[in-house]
């Protein structure tokens, strides 16, 4: 098994990635490595590691970069060759930090779709408070979406479930602003139907106020109110630890309570850390592309080579197909 | 001034209703409230205030009920009667905490629209970290929303928030997945364009992850995503304190460390509750229609009696409908 990784994407790179990369690369010997990136600035984190490969490249996409462009026109930057050896199957799977929209450009336009699938989907796994998670997509590949894509990101969202999560016959829910059915926008109200009559395990319609009690395995909804919920999540869960810290250095007293508290409100935070679970996969490609999140640490990059790794294995982009031509 | 008040919506009607409506005719002598209810109900809850009025009705709406079909075949219900005296011009305003659904189809069929809205819009103040809070609309009235119904949605929040919430020259920003020009799905792309060229305080884009904040004084965004993005809120909210709870009393160490924060902990925790702000407005109608919350306790319902009669007072509506026809 190959994965290539970009070693220049993310916010900690190419340290942390590299790192990671090691890690990976160190568990598994029938695992190899390409890294993608400045050999100067990579060599410094290896130690001669077998099985991992590096392939020198300059040239990078900037977190700052207009993603198709730059795509298109840094045809050596470490995604883009990265993604090429992908399409060459010179790789099985490829994992990157860097600017989540050119991954998605370099995953649509090099490494391709599925026939079949009309848009790919990001789809990270969330955290529930149970420590289970979910599958959730699409988070914001395409802004808009039809009910029979919303229906692809259901067939392809149960199928990683299945395979990668070991979840047997995994339940499918629909985002809406309302359990029964019936409720929601057009969009929902149509994606409903369809997903109704299909071979899926389909519960109906699940509310955002209980995403994170683990409501379902996977949940469909369209990239805008997908990225819309997540950032939600994510601000919401910001400022209440916000709050919570000014509480908590607000007196002596309560100072004295923080200490007290303090390694067991650390490991409440930690429930919520999405990077445990890996990175957001790129679902509907002819190969695993993951996105890894742009701030991971060595343990995160680590994760999302894991998980490369498992769909790689597991052969989804090639389940998806044929469960799409059945 | 005349406020009518459905008596027997929400979840602590009549008690709670009644008690809140005695605290606001009790603070303001100009102000006549109608109560409209079961008088044996009621009037256990009055002291003989000159200011209140009973109009007796057997007949309710009922959570469980359809809401259109409520409001057309339930002719004496309590809320049916008290839009009709809307209609009739002998109330000013009116409050109900039942059936929301029900209220927008009595606001919408009964009080009637403002010539020039096409949809009216559902318009709590929701709370921010400094404690000034933010209108956002549309919060579910319409699901589906076109880009000059969110351009209706901004009109109408940043009169509310100049006339009643006190705020010169308000802030509004459009509710979307990044803050660039160019970002979001067809309606936002679409709505930025008509924003941008009206005489509003347009901030521009704004994202979820910010709106606890206080990121602008009104926030526009289609009732999907605004139902969604506040159950979101909510959820996240509740699944945090729910962990926390649970650390708290998870070891006598971490009890007593509960022990000592906890006045704090309820404070922070009551910043975050949007009855303080009173209920949510029904905005585009000819007269000011609250809703307030389901669980409205007599504070809640005083707040949102409180927020009719400004709302009325500095005649919310026809400035609205001035600002159309200009």
């Amino acid at each position: 098994m190959i994965i290539a990784v970009d070693a220049m994407g993310g916010d900690h790179a190419p340290d942390e990635i590299v790192k990671g990369a090691v890690k990976a690369a160190g568990e598994n010997s029938n695992l190899t490595i390409k890294l993608y990136g400045d050999e100067n600035k990579i060599k410094p984190f290896l130690n001669n590691e077998k099985n991992i490969k590096v392939i020198h490249t300059e040239e990078k996409i900037l977190s700052t970069d207009e993603p198709v462009r730059a795509v298109r026109r840094k045809k050596n930057a470490s995604m883009v060759l990265m993604a090429q050896t992908v399409k060459e199957e010179e790789a099985d799977a490829c994992v990157s930090a860097g600017n989540t929209g050119a991954l998605m450009a370099a995953g649509l336009f090099i490494v391709g779709r599925i026939k079949g699938i009309d848009r790919p989907a990001l789809a990270p796994t969330l955290p529930t408070i149970d420590g289970k998670g979910f599958v959730m997509l699409d988070l914001g590949a395409n802004a808009d979406a039809k009910p029979e894509h919303l229906m692809q990101y259901a067939l392809m969202g149960s199928i990683y479930a299945e395979q990668v999560r070991g979840i047997k016959n995994p339940t499918v829910g629909l985002l809406n602003i309302g359990t029964e059915e019936g409720k929601g926008n057009d969009l929902t109200k149509q994606a409903y139907g369809l997903l109704q009559q299909s071979q899926l395990n389909f519960v109906g319609n699940v509310e955002s106020r209980d995403l994170l009690n683990g409501v379902c395995d996977v949940v469909v909804t369209d990239g805008f109110t997908g990225n819309m919920v997540l950032k939600t999540i994510e601000g919401t869960a910001q400022a209440l630890f916000g709050m919570l810290k000014d509480t908590f250095t607000s007196s002596v007293k309560n100072k004295l309570a923080a200490g007290l508290v303090k390694s067991d409100l650390k490991q409440l935070k930690g429930k919520l850390d999405y990077t445990e679970y890996g990175g957001a996969g790129l679902f509907g490609l002819n190969a695993p592309v993951i996105k890894a999140h742009g701030s991971s640490n060595a343990n995160a990059v680590y994760n999302a080579i894991k998980q490369a790794h498992i769909m790689a294995e597991h052969n989804v982009s090639g389940k998806i197909s044929e469960s799409l031509n059945r």
